[in-house]
């Protein structure tokens, strides 16, 4: 498989690879989910449950595109909606989770829930995204911008492991992953850098398969090869990373926020460590932002 | 005066000026530093005095124009040429002290040396950026990307009142300063989010002249109306920043070095807090840049 460089491809590869993935949407109500959950029915690799109140869904899907591959759950309430999508998902009815119109924390604690939710015990979730960039000549990942805000070193570990596993599906034979930091300097100022030389050596020893790990890096580092030949510095991402690991969600959230308000970036994005992927959106995302997303969940 | 809205404007403003600033080179052979050197003596508002083997210096400026504004000081190695520049500073013999192409850490060693350095007591050393970002219509300033690793509340207060001042002397009467954050909510889970309705409501009571200040918002909120609205948040920053005070150096390094890779970004920086501002760029960085934090430290 040639590897995946941006969304137009990704959107492809799975309309041609017989994929089909069922996905529970919790209240996707709103015009941009319902564009994202239509495009993907068009691409062929989707199935819908729209979980919620249906009747909106339906006044918004006014034409009822693709009958057969769409089903209707009702639920008088956001809070029942999230329950019954993800009992959706325990049952093996659906694949994909993803959120419509419904507040982050309601679809989370359903996701949460100790004895009906999605989390197997000892499991992290960490939030993954991918960025197509003008500038970059490839899709670039990035963790975490939006859920774990100061990661553990175990947290980390599951944080690369996600990178990695995500490049993989996206046919990057060996993955570049570089680990973020202000300066190229392992310091004990800086404590997240201590724990990035024993990532790389896990890594070294095929800990995560066909991957490299290095750093302490800083972006441009990661992503020049001749801002790392200035700086005079040596690494095996050579300046092309394919993801990027954040020390924490300020600096993720900075990057991802710059980059789409500033670089004229699509982004994609899924939670990962639940047993099934979940899209969770924020409203502000555009359609295609959603779209793009189902697809990246569609991988797994 | 209205507000300078590019660096190309702030080149101008300082040629029609009448400002000529006395800037100490320290170790300027290389060709960006001399090149932006120069581009400061032919835009009228500076002399160069540059410290360091100056015969260096000397054959990289060959045609050696504007002779009557250049003065050359000899130095055997690094250190001396650091301590000879600050010695010139602390005489009132130079008003910016630049850096070329020497370690960053000999340079602040001098600049930092409690007997023959630049920083007054108690004073808080921290850096100030600006960037001209193709995608927005104003220079955006923004802290700290490369000094201050976490500020502490009395550091994040100088950080503001240098924003402010920067902004200021940009001609911008009521500048607007975001507090930046992953997310608008105050939570006892980041800390930082709890000093910064303090910070706005010195703000609002003069602290620092006319001046807006409001957090937390993120990077998308702070510079984006429509993303604001979107959210339903109400700020009177409204999308329309013209500084970011961001958490911690991880954050800011990473909205750096984003838009400068990503976003067609040119970029400025100063050091504010020593005596006099202190131009200190990275190896990497253009003439353009170098040329530019020369002219943002002449505003001082």
């Amino acid at each position: 498989m040639d590897p995946i460089r941006s969304f137009q491809q990704l959107a492809g590869h799975l309309s041609g690879s017989g994929v089909r993935r069922r996905i529970a949407v919790v209240c996707g109500s709103d015009s941009s989910t319902c564009q994202a959950a239509d495009r993907a029915l068009a691409g062929g690799f989707a199935e819908i449950v729209f979980v919620g109140r249906t009747a909106d869904v339906r006044r918004r899907r006014a034409a009822e595109p693709f009958p057969a591959l769409v089903r209707y759950v009702d639920a008088a309430d956001d809070a029942s909606a999230a329950r019954l999508a993800v009992a959706l998902v325990r049952r093996g009815e659906a694949d994909v989770l993803m959120k419509g119109l419904v507040p982050t924390d309601v679809l989370l604690r359903a996701v949460l829930d100790k004895e009906q939710g999605l989390l197997p015990p000892g499991s992290v979730l960490t939030h993954l995204a991918a960025a197509q960039l003008p500038a970059y000549g490839k899709l670039l990942c990035f963790t975490d911008s939006a859920v774990i805000p100061y990661p553990t070193p175990r947290q980390r570990e599951v944080q690369v492991a996600c990178a990695v596993r995500l490049c993989h599906a996206l046919g990057v034979a060996e993955p570049r992953v570089a680990l973020i930091h202000c300066s190229e300097h392992v310091s004990d100022k800086f404590p997240h850098t201590l724990t990035y030389a024993a990532l790389a050596a896990a890594a070294r020893q095929g800990r995560w398969g066909r991957a490299v790990v290095d750093g302490p890096l800083d972006v441009r580092t990661s992503c020049d090869a001749a801002a790392l030949a200035v700086k005079g510095i040596s690494s095996p991402i050579g300046g092309q990373a394919d993801a990027l690991v954040f020390p924490d969600i300020e600096a993720a959230n900075a990057f991802y926020k710059a980059i789409t308000l500033f670089a004229g970036a699509e982004t994609a994005g899924i939670l990962q460590g639940a047993s099934s992927p979940v899209v969770l959106p924020s409203r502000g995302d555009s359609a295609a932002s959603k779209f793009y997303s189902l697809a990246l969940a569609a991988l797994f």
